[in-house]
């Protein structure tokens, strides 16, 4: 990881990205996807956050890594050891899934990948809390039999326009800092 | 509210359940359908867990009490006068929209009804759990452009249904205490 | 219990008092002053509130049982069934011991007993939160070798005091609702 | 910051020390020992967490940036812009106090300075947890009157042995990973 300045890691200035997607085994296209988000976010200067386990979550935290990023997980459980191989900084929290809406709060904007309940829940907290989500072959949101008229997840078509949008909208809902 | 043995109040043995819907203002058939649904769980002889604020949760409340029930109200700032005036119970939790979690924790089914973000995320949260959800005019649930083959939401037609099969979901889900 | 006016039972207008202490097998002596707290507390027309589980905490819950008052217990797991049998409402967190800051959030007062360092990390956040603390065999505060000097715990010399001066210290810490 | 090796920033490998302590403004001498504990907490090879306000977490972070080290700051509030400058890693969790537990569930040991109420519930909580407490001039801990007879807070004499006793408590109560 790149020294980026004299308050020193990368972590300092950029924005925080959340990834967030399945846990369980992924397939070959999902987890090249995963990892190409991940890079995509390094390779912009950003935190790269998630939830810290297996999936979505360790194929988006080796692409950040092979591209010299930060990563950061925050777990469920209490135990630092449960963090895949490519988190950095590992928060445990003992939470339960509660902790999915720390991972949400840390970050300036989601990127929502494919997932279960775990990520509907992290892309309804986002929404709920306005903070950006960007959508990329994840949950789609409907209501009483039509879908919603205007998506509120933005919809992206490969991972580097996904982190494109979902820095563009961070910049929107936050001043820089 | 009936005593309905020498532990006390209804709490101490019936089911939980927790009506999750929007907090604003609530057109005449809202109100209604949510009141509906306070006053079926109460009828059933089950406590009603909610976030304790107004809208939804605030008829369900008031249907609840009109039918001599008892009602939860977990709050997500730290006063209990943010309370509706129908909470029995109040839990001011100081943790904000993280107590959704806690909504749907403490109930063995949830029945959801028409809302935002936040009762997305209860919704979320509860299959999550593995705690069974009813849906009345809610949230639709669907993955990258299709409807969810299986939905996992157990849709009802009215109040009345809504209730029963909700008791009769949280019964196959957990064992009688 | 008895229901005390229109809006149902005694949990709708009465103040809410936390006991805390050990969840230890307790020395007679012990029970029996839980149990007089607990007592106290009900028949002061508030509501009960604890942790849930077992040692002091049972035995207020036990107390205020017997003299017909309400018992809310907020646990630390996810399963309603680890309540002792005189809680009425049980709200199961998932939260582990971070609902301790949950417990103490929720009342008006607290009534500190003998306990371990869950007891103390319940006394520190309620004095953190500005909540009034009466000790009662409980746990003494000092600071770099030397007593604190004026000690932020109200201390009593037997249960019924205790509840007393909690209710006092409520009343000021808080308008009536 | 240094690289330590394949894995990137330091965070990677090194054990989890948090500094806790007040708040507020610092005494001249008390500033200085808050800044010698965090360089001494990055000269280690250790990543500093604390809750990321100023005071004794300002100085700390101040101090371990001088000496190179890693900082996360793991905030009560909602925005990051709370997080005092020398923060590299910035949590905000929404959750408000409660957010102490988290600082000291993320920690393989807690080195506990000057503080009020807050760093109480932080040691406390430590402690409850089973992990390593070393104080340097902090809270004394006393039961019914009497000091406890193991002080199960370790002391230290001065910010050196305070890091390299933690250090040393954290290795023997954790594994290495």
């Amino acid at each position: 990881m790149g020294a980026s300045g004299p308050r020193g890691p990368t972590g300092t200035t950029g924005p925080y990205l959340a990834v967030v997607g399945g846990g369980d085994r992924l397939l070959v296209a999902q987890r090249r996807q995963a990892e190409a988000v991940g890079a995509a976010v390094a390779e912009a200067g950003a935190v790269l956050v998630c939830g810290g386990l297996g999936g979505v979550m360790e194929a988006a935290c080796r692409g950040a890594h092979a591209a010299g990023g930060l990563t950061v997980g925050i777990l469920p459980g209490r135990d630092r050891a449960e963090a895949n191989p490519h988190v950095d900084i590992a928060i445990p929290t003992g939470l339960g899934e509660a902790r999915n809406v720390l991972v949400v709060r840390s970050a300036d904007a989601v990127i929502a990948l494919a997932g279960e309940f775990g990520t509907l829940s992290e892309i309804a907290f986002a929404l709920q809390a306005g903070i950006p989500v960007v959508g990329l072959d994840t949950w789609e949101l409907g209501r009483a039999g039509t879908p919603v008229p205007v998506d509120p997840v933005a919809r992206a078509e490969d991972p580097a326009r996904a982190v494109a949008l979902a820095l563009e909208l961070a910049s929107k809902a936050r001043p820089p800092r």
